[in-house]
């Protein structure tokens, strides 16, 4: 038995950082009374030495170079939660070629460099744990690479960006539109005021990026997912889905296809329509879940909050623990090689649709509009249409008709071929939303 | 790297055992491709060698000696899939002592003997994995035992118990009473001819046994558990809740709770009112989870199928790929010595109740109930009466009303008491049902 101090040297101080050293020291005496061991910050590399910290910790653990803490040889194992790809990634890079285990909350830098530095893990032979960087405190990395390690997963769909779920949140309860919700949510805080990366998708399509690595042991990156944001959800595609029993959630889904016997991966990011009674549904404001179908567990979810200090150190720590124990143990946890995926185009995925027109509000629209729809082979679920004078028919024109479709599962090319059909239409005025229904009819993937 | 294969000795082959056979034929290739390990079973022991399995496995693979599985020097892993304590318990134990990892789906075994197993797999430096014991399919006690390893966490509430959780569902959505919801259960297999274990919350007894266990790292048996059942929950209860924007779940919660400075844990399973918005009211019918409050780590939940040979045998399958690497490795996941328990006693709990009394109807009736609730410190939130011709008054004399309360928090012992100068009062017929409700205001516990 090993009775010396495990050091651990923290890359950075802000949020998670700060919560991490409070919590730690909090449950430093229960932590070691459960496993023995004794866990210390003995570094913390910060960018601005002058910042005050808002905790009264020695003046001499911090430091401004990080690279001389990856460096220290009294320094244990590495916790990076910095953040960005530089310098991140030279650091984790030389903690792990210097056979020290990392820690990481980076979801960034796994998305785009994730293959590469698990592989650089495995061959130091340490950890790389990154429960934080997907969901923030829920604990999913770790189920997800262990306990279904033998679970033949079909796909994993998660709500994983808590401003994108505040804003349709906001949108469905208080009947807000998107420009309204966004404000709102960026005077609270939720919202950054360049918001792209969290309303167009991109937060979220980095972090299906790692779950399906996991998922489905082969590199995917953020640049191969399919990404649709929220910016063109509509106060009438709210109305709509509350109506017929849905509500919109930008939903991450990583999917695993057998396409003629050969299989064939997707990542996406978009908006769907959520049946109301899917434990999907009840996701609000900021939390996080994410639901996994298997074919022997069927279907399991894991939910909480998927941002903020408190949770992304608890989340933090959890790895911290099990990095120290391996560490101890001179055992490593391995995500073995990554293969090269094989995506499925998107264009080659199918879905039940969610389908708006604008149409001339004469007889035999309707029909002309079903023919092209039956001639392409697309099969409707349910229909509605609204004249210019009824409630989901505010912006329309005297002489116009909304008419809202929900299609069976068809695929995304037949159906923007049929899309252009119907645009070329003299009695069609415009096509407006399209989107994804999360179809609970019998798979046909 | 020792690339020979990893044997595996099951001992049970119902429906979690034969499920396992199948899974892991389907799935052997993909593991070793993942994990670098050739896992087969190489012997399976049952009870009655002429029943037939309902598999095509060669007829020598079975044995009726359970225990020389267990001593057999060619078998290097058990899989104990056969339920109950005895034989169960001496093979787990001999395994163990033979310095075999051994995985379990055996909850009334580790409900009553976790600790000592758990020491005795610590001894001889193996694994003792059981995810399978508690919520089934639900990737839970490994998060538990490993993610949450440093979390503080205050409260663990399940709902374990499918068949109770189907009545429920029944008395809720289709206005069944008890007998005809747990009738039809038993006519759909759901419920045994005996229900005792699950109605009576036996079964969700022994699981939260072993999740405070685990989470509080203390020794919590079966018999520490408060248990109360469902079988005096009424349609008028299920109606007053609906009502009232409740429903109604068999609880088991595990808390623990500062006392003085010392540190109290409880163990409980009982009715509870559960706010319909809160994650665990929209678990229905024979799903399972298990919703976690931290103090970090905030709120999570863990969601998916509690039963059924398929989700049971994912379970069993990650346990047991974890336990072959261990092996392999030279490495052991370890629980730690379990603490003695302190426990609350039961009547210093405290909670909001949901009260049903029926009195006689007269003016001054309620002033004089309500006045020796006050009188108790007992603080009404909300209070409802109803006439013997209202629709809750169904099973009143002419000369009765029906009053309900909901509490603010009140400690159990003062509410028995409380509830004893009520039934003295010559205007209470009587008092009806007595049910706790989740509270959701700052906690003074």
């Amino acid at each position: 038995v090993n009775d010396s101090p495990v050091r651990v040297g923290l890359l950075g101080c802000g949020t998670v950082g700060s919560a991490l050293l409070a919590l730690l020291e909090r449950q430093h005496d229960a932590i070691s009374a459960r496993t023995g061991l004794d866990i210390i910050v003995t570094k913390v590399a910060v960018r601005d030495l002058s910042r005050s910290r808002g905790l009264e910790l020695p003046v001499d653990l911090f430091t401004d170079d990080a690279a001389a803490v990856v460096g220290d040889p009294d320094i244990d194992l590495i916790v990076e939660v910095m953040g960005g790809i530089d310098p991140a990634r030279d650091l984790v890079r030389a903690a792990l070629a210097g056979g020290k285990p990392v820690v990481t909350a980076n979801k960034a830098l796994l998305a785009d460099h994730g293959a590469e530095l698990f592989a650089a893990a495995d061959s130091a032979g340490v950890d790389l744990l990154f429960e934080a960087a997907v969901a923030g405190g829920i604990p999913f990395i770790r189920p997800l690479r262990e306990s279904l390690l033998g679970e033949p997963v079909r796909r994993v769909m998660g709500i994983m960006n808590g401003t994108t779920t505040s804003i349709l949140t906001k949108m469905t309860e208080a009947g807000a539109d998107y420009s309204e919700a966004l404000a709102e949510a960026q005077a609270l805080g939720y919202a950054e005021a360049d918001p792209t990366a969290d309303v167009g998708g991109f937060d979220a399509a980095a972090k299906i990026a790692i779950v399906a690595s996991i998922a489905f042991g082969a590199e995917v990156t953020a640049s191969m997912v399919d990404v649709e944001g929220i910016t063109a959800v509509s106060a009438d595609d709210i109305a709509f889905a509350s109506r017929n029993g849905f509500v919109i959630k930008l939903l991450a889904v990583a999917e695993r296809a057998d396409v003629d016997g050969a299989e064939q991966l997707s990542a996406a990011v978009h908006p769907v329509l959520v049946p109301a009674h899917h434990p999907l549904a009840s996701v609000r404001e900021s939390f996080n879940a994410v639901f996994v179908e298997g074919d022997a567990v069927g279907e399991l979810m894991f939910y909480g909050r998927g941002a903020g200090g408190d949770p992304t150190a608890s989340a933090v720590l959890g790895d911290l623990i099990d990095a120290a124990v391996n560490l101890r143990r001179g055992a490593h946890a391995s995500i073995g090689a990554l293969a090269v995926a094989v995506l499925r185009p998107p264009a080659e995925a199918s879905s039940a649709h969610y389908l708006s027109l604008v149409a001339v509000d004469r007889p035999g629209v309707l029909a002309a509009i079903a023919s092209v729809l039956g001639d392409n082979s697309i099969s409707i679920a349910s229909m509605s249409q609204s004249a210019a004078d009824s409630e989901l028919g505010g912006a329309l024109a005297a002489d116009e008709a909304r008419i809202d479709f929900v299609t069976h599962r068809t695929g995304r090319r037949n159906l923007e071929a049929t899309l252009d059909v119907l645009r070329s239409l003299e009695s069609v005025r415009r096509v407006g939303s399209v989107i994804r229904v999360l179809s609970e009819e019998e798979d046909e993937r």
